[in-house]
């Protein structure tokens, strides 16, 4: 049996910010209105919801039904689904799959994350194997950092050979009003002499601790055009994993669960990789943003940074990423990026991207990474 | 569009424990080796992992991917979801909807708790709303405890009217190899005799702090036969929600989630109240237990004691419930619960419950709370 195809039939984006004034809930339950309001519809079959951390930083683990209640989607089915890092995109999967399965008719995602409130930084560590890596001090960053020596030592590229990931994600950010970077320029120079956080992962290789929350709504496809005009298609939505632990990998920069779920992608809407117009991807630190590249099949492994050095990632070039300023600068707000990289490939597909739309872009790509590429998730959007 | 039949051709259980030699991850995988076995399969296609607790209690926050590395399938899709003390039947649909769209041939979801770990107690709060209630001291042991002291106040019902809910989940739980209580009876005085743990809650009145697994293999009701004589029809899977806040409802003793996801269920399965030949409900206090059989219609609102004490509950009663013990002797290791209680059923309708097998069963019924039931979800089951 075939899945029943699915659309994107509205979109809502809080404001990225460093801390928002706005409770977890409310910065939830304001993403979904915005959504719905977008899709012209006041109530939906199901909600998703993707977060990581409000157990710790909020105290709470029931928080799906408390964002519908507080969007005031009465009795409405409301899940909480998580794959650490990942958990935006789990929650659009599993949007995906209510709708798919004829289950629901309509059914919203949303991803919200308030990490201005304490304690992220061990909270985030919680995505790696808390038996055998966190007691010998292993976190994400720490896990990045070995990563990017590792490639650094083993293709011998340049000193600055991922500097532009950076530069281009925070010239992209600058035109997106929900960017918590939008004020803030990145040079090549000032990205090489910012600060060190772990070797060789200087601050600038690494998204910001922040706020958000963003939503889209789904519906099927056979009856997206009787809500909206701006209607995009779920083309493919796919997860995959790799052995848990970076030390069990045969290779620690192929990430296998990336090329897997990336291939599962492109075999079910039968396109492959030359036909990707813009690639939202995971780039929570450079050397993600370059292995991801790789693993898709985008650049051979090695040739990754050659993409971000040749331009090739801009809005202009051949593979345009971050291209509403990605994780490093429209911000990182965990559970609800992959919400935002939804919203914004919408605006790519249906060519309301305004000063940072890529031309002609058809089919838009997005990747979600759940800690050290342990979890993978891929969807395909197009119109 | 309607959504590909689906059944169960596999259980896996392991025995439920005060404190297992085994860690969580152990617990998830030896269910999940255990459903493939009786399944006669040895992969899977994605795996929906159901926990509550392991955030604090194992730091851990990425555990389906853990689990499947764990269980030795590689690559496979794994995602794990929550609904608070629901968590293991909100895993449950999550398989059935990746099975019911088409997305996958097979799929297993697995609950996993180890509560043993300490500091289940104030974990199990953030259930509630960490806003609102948690900060006046509000906590899932006290709230039930309000709506049996308010359902007693209401109804005038006898200080023993609960007793039979542990008595019966007790006397089933003694032919359970894999409950906690097996091998301790209770009788009315000694329900009435033990301590009171929260007025008006007895100890016998709530379910115990423990350890466990289990886990379900589901595939496409049409291919269900090539796998195992004892395929069970997963006929309907459904959930709602309610206000959050107890405070918020027009009636706390009105399950209003409970009420909708039944009905719901009880609509796609095309079957009514009298057709349910046994009910695995959430018995994790008494009177969630006489106010579920209310909310699905098996007693008037006010009547749901009077099944216990009339014994209709019991197995071969008139609505069969708790058949291998409930979560008050089998145990209730939060996001393990709702796999033990779609293992139980199928045990019931497959005629392999042995000495507590209810006759003639053909329809079960599973209902699941989250936190303060404001989310309630239901399955049913069929041959």
């Amino acid at each position: 049996m075939s899945p029943r195809p699915v659309s994107i039939i509205g979109i809502g984006q809080m404001p990225v910010e460093r801390a928002s004034a706005r409770s977890l809930r409310e910065l939830g339950a304001d993403a979904i209105r915005q959504a719905l309001a977008d899709a012209g519809v006041e109530r939906v079959d199901a909600l998703f919801a993707g977060n990581m951390l409000a157990d710790e930083l909020q105290g709470q683990k029931h928080l799906a039904a408390l964002l519908a209640d507080e969007a005031g989607l009465r009795g409405v089915e409301a899940l909480h689904v998580r794959a650490a890092t990942a958990s935006g995109a789990a929650a659009l999967r599993m949007a995906y799959l209510v709708v798919a399965s004829g289950e629901a008719d309509l059914a919203v995602a949303v991803g919200a994350e308030k990490m201005s409130e304490g304690g992220a930084v061990p909270a985030l560590a919680k995505a790696l194997d808390a038996e055998q890596e966190v007691p010998r001090g292993a976190s994400l960053i720490g896990r990045n950092a070995e990563l990017m020596r590792l490639y650094r030592e083993r293709y011998h590229c340049p000193e600055d050979a991922f500097v532009n990931f950076p530069v281009v994600a925070h010239a992209n950010a600058r035109h997106n009003p929900n960017a918590v970077f939008r004020e803030m320029r990145a040079t090549p120079r000032t990205v090489l002499a910012s600060r060190v956080i772990y070797p060789p992962l200087r601050l600038f290789d690494c998204a910001p601790i922040c706020d958000g929350a963003a939503a889209v709504v789904l519906a099927p496809r056979e009856q997206a055009r009787a809500y909206t005009e701006h209607a995009v298609n779920l083309l493919a939505s796919s997860v995959a994993t790799d052995r848990f632990r970076l030390d069990d990998r045969r290779d620690s920069l192929r990430l296998e669960a990336a090329r897997l779920s990336a291939q599962a992608a492109f075999r079910r809407a039968n396109v492959n990789v030359n036909d990707i117009d813009l690639f939202e991807l995971h780039d929570a630190f450079s050397i993600m943003a370059c292995l991801l590249l790789e693993a898709a099949g985008f650049a051979a492994p090695g040739d990754g940074w050659r993409l971000a050095a040749e331009k090739a990632i801009g809005l202009r070039g051949r593979i345009p990423i971050a291209t509403f300023g990605g994780l490093k600068a429209r911000g990182h707000p965990i559970g609800a990026t992959a919400l935002y990289q939804a919203a914004e490939i919408v605006l790519q597909l249906t060519g309301r991207a305004g000063r940072n739309q890529v031309r002609a872009a058809r089919i838009g790509m997005m990747q979600s990474v759940g800690g050290a590429a342990s979890t993978v998730i891929t969807h395909l959007f197009g119109v």
